[in-house]
């Protein structure tokens, strides 16, 4: 009755087998391998591409950083949600690797910023000259932090303030793949079509071991990458590695099946969940629930062996009603019995 | 005939069954799971060092780079081998992981610096006040990048003088276990008995997929690791699978065994070549052999398949008997009827 | 009738003849020269603080980014006001400076935080380990970037928070002097005795050319200040120029009375422009009024000749009684004359 | 008696004369005040060269690094002689200006770089693709650290050079106004039309106070540089202070006269110095000497009050006889008077 995050479960099978599978014989080191090489030319036939730059990495945080160092520069500001991954969760990463870009958080209702309010952070830096900082690119989250999800109009309201700024986009989708399942949209609808310049395509939640792809649909934005990624130490020697996760991802579509079975199974559980009289506070949007339950009901839960987040507060307080807010997170490889398990717990 | 690189060949079967094995059921994410604490645990006990704090990363320059980042004031130089990888093919980035600290290089003879010549470079940085950069640590890389290893008294002489400074001590061991395997000692006499600090404890060129352990013997010295290694996007969600490799590399001795043989197989190698009229140029520590053999030989050589790097010039030159070098390095897995295959094609 | 800012006036006639003076023969550079030493000497007597260590540079963004710099770790994020000079007018100065820590903005109400409201920012980054940023040290602006002034109390309150969270404190006093001025207290009593850990003794907008003291109250804190200071380049050769008009500053109080007569001055200003209607919209602690105007009135100053910042808006719209805000700023050179002839327009 | 540097010596008169001057009235701030601009404009004439991009900073430091840091990527190297200021004396400022750009130490001669020299650095950046920095700007400086001058001649086979493998170039012209009084060239000459991309043109050291201009000759170059300098903390508030200073430098050929006054004592006191048996070490390019000398006359010049430094070894020395190296520098202010006096030691 794992909850906690879709980062604590186990990569598929099939992973697994691409990796022994690209375990044979020697291949050139640093990405010059075949399999790299037919990975991204995979990758830009699922997004309808041709002519996009892609390049593996290891993490997210990765990933986000890499592209949003190659596309900003120290004296600007990165316009993000004030939810943003890459905010609270980086441990000042994007500044690290910016080289001291700032960030400058955009207001969030449900974890999603509208193009409007997008646009007032915008019109904050207007006539600073060289006093502050200058404005650098937009990124969001899909699906956010919160579990919200942007639609594609949203998301194209969105990149077309960027674009009339003059302004990069980048979409953080360490859960994308969660996204497209519940639009039912393409990969290409819902990044480089809604005016998405670059991407983190996540794969490390939805089933892989470690990997992400960046992903530049404007070659000309990925001009000094790879020299980051090495001088990072992102750059893998032995790349087929994180190349055979991908192709596993990218093989009968994985990557698209795996979220479709985190979403389906969130949904069941959030059914579940109301029935318990749960308060759910956050839109789903995909494999991550947001909820209210009391405190006696959380230690029950917990004594049951349940395993999620609390998000504030702590079971030790006194009054057993108070509600207290937790993240439930259903990865891939949850299956209904433990949903099942885990809602008879209330029982008890 | 795969002499290119100990990154180019396959990870040993043990390392690709303990991912397998590691792929079951749930595990807490960031390295709070069971299995990166028992190898810990192994480390600190091959090791021999019961207080010493381990951490592991996926590339040997993150392992390095980090390190040097947790023991490095911005306005500090640390000495190297005007040799060492992590001035020359790390792109910068001790530079950036630092925040701008500078490389001091030392001379090298046969790709090794004596005490005496760190001490000659220490001195230059007296006298300067605030003007030039303050004295940070000495790193050192064992086995070499050149292929030579330093004995344990050369070790000694290199930290005492550091000590006597007052300077911490780091040792690049992407090739440890070989250096380990020709000296026939411990671990623990190569590393902190020699008065080294800090080590990169390499298993990427030894059987592993992409795992390193960066390990600190005064655990003092480690205080901001697992913070900058979070900001660095080098902490993995799935921490398990660096684990499992770890894990294996450490059952039964797979560490010393993939050495000795890759060693064993060199120097097999080494004597073919001899044999063949080639000259070595550098003492061999480990697994890496630097020859020069005559252009017309390596044409010989890459028509029949063979693989390997030639340092300096091309083979288009005009002079048929123009001697150039070439590196060649044996990894665990190439065995001698690979040699033999290649050793043959001279004869063609 | 310049109110843009207290950086367009001259500097006092007395700074200028220290520097004059201060301008005869030969001495050691880059500060060891005597009269450097004897202006460390005598900011520590106005302080009352023998132990402080004193540093000269030329700017208030040198002053405050090499003073946090020196006290904040590049994966730890510096709480400071939503309004705060070190967020929004230094080009990213502090993420340079710091090698990438993160600002954490405080809601201000009149430009000033609460304890309450630090304290609140403080605790969201708990539990989040090594995920999110490490908090740092807290900075306050006195006066404020909005020109109101915290009273001692409140800087005690909010130093005690510092305090209690093992945060040190800075204070950018770019205005330090017209607080003091306006609270009639010592330098001390609004500094180190209020719990200050470090200051940005401000000249600049005062009465001198360019130069402001970096003021470490507990000189531990100070140790890496003048590495750090050379390596940014702001260590000055001729140091003896900056400590000339530092001596001038400090000689017959002239730092006091500059800041006494800015402070009337301005008073002067306000009583005047609320005679005319306008709206001041801030508490005045010193030489900053806010105020709103009708656009016709603003036309009619600026054809008349009025010099001074409209904060947002244009005079070209359409509607003439459109409140537009707008600051003024007395520095110690404005003179009643010339504020009677900037009120003199409003008849007009 | 005064040998030390030419940043011991006071500025000319006519340079406070000038700030005085300056100091009337009100003057917009960060540079956009009149003065400044016109300054520009004599720079700009000055050099003939009417596109270029000049900016005042206040130290040599200052100029060098925000030059470097507009025209480095954080991924590059710059080439520098091994004795270059930028290298030894700037504790870090170029890797912490550009992000963690390296610097590659091209060997001297007489503390020159050859054109082959540089090419031979820049052909060992060859074939490395992402694992090594990529090649960076050429920095050289004239009149060198060691005082030796090179020819326009060598300047061009230099940047000759840096052109043909697509690098630019930057000249640390600490001292350009000494090197332009040896040969007698015009600053056109000896810069753009030498091939030089940008300049830091010297001021402090040749009789200002402390300002020098950083010079783009080409302006596209100079995109970042403005914003950069704001968030280094070197974008003075009152400007016009720099200005000033500069004017004066421009007026009547003062740059130039200072300069050629230095020169000319130097000459005086190095045929004093050869008289008394002096070994000069280095060729003489402006007004910088480096000589040997006994112990045993160390000490009687020292005893006799002289100051000037003495590059290695001690007076505490045992053998009176051993030659010791020191430096002498002679700034514009230095009248024969005192080289009389200093010569007079030789015989007491």
């Amino acid at each position: 009755m794992f909850f906690e995050s879709d980062n604590s479960g186990p990569a598929h099978p099939s992973v697994l087998a691409a990796l022994s599978h690209a375990n044979e014989g020697y291949a050139s080191a640093y990405g010059s391998d075949p399999l790299s090489a037919q990975v991204s030319a995979k990758i830009r036939e699922l997004f309808e591409a041709p002519k996009a730059s892609v390049y593996l990495v290891a993490t997210g945080t990765a990933a986000n950083s890499l592209i949003l160092s190659t596309i900003t520069k120290p004296f600007e500001t990165i316009f993000c949600s004030n939810r943003a991954h890459i905010h609270e969760d980086e441990c000042n990463a994007p500044e690290f690797f910016t080289g001291g870009a700032k960030l400058t958080l955009v207001p969030t209702t449900d974890g999603k910023m509208t193009a409007g309010d997008l646009e007032a952070k915008l019109l904050l830096e207007e006539n600073r000259g060289v006093h502050g900082p200058q404005r650098g690119p937009v990124s969001i989250t899909q699906i956010t932090e919160t579990g919200s999800i942007y639609s594609l109009e949203e998301i194209r309201s969105i990149t077309g303030v960027a674009t009339q700024y003059g302004l990069s986009t980048h979409m953080d989708g360490a859960r994308f793949a969660n996204a497209v399942a519940t639009l039912g949209c393409s990969p290409a609808e819902m990044s480089w079509e809604a005016g998405i310049d670059c991407l983190s395509f996540g794969g490390t939640k939805n089933g892989l071991l470690g990997v992400e792809a960046a992903i530049f649909f404007n070659p000309e934005l990925a001009a000094q990458f790879e020299l980051r990624r090495k001088r990072a130490a992102h750059l893998f020697s032995k790349n087929r590695y994180l190349a055979a996760q991908m192709q596993a991802y990218l093989t009968d579509d994985l990557w698209l099946k795996n979220a479709e079975q985190a979403n389906a199974t969130t949904a069941y559980l959030a059914e579940g969940l109301r029935k318990e009289g749960a308060e759910i506070t956050q839109p789903i949007g995909g494999n991550i629930i947001f909820a209210n339950l009391p405190r006696a009901t959380h230690k029950r839960l917990k004594e049951g062996g349940a395993k999620y987040h609390i998000m504030s507060g702590t079971l030790e307080g006194a009054d057993p009603d108070e509600p207290l807010l937790a993240r439930f997170v259903c990865d891939w490889s949850i299956d209904r019995s433990a949903i099942d398990q885990f809602l008879g717990l209330f029982k008890s």
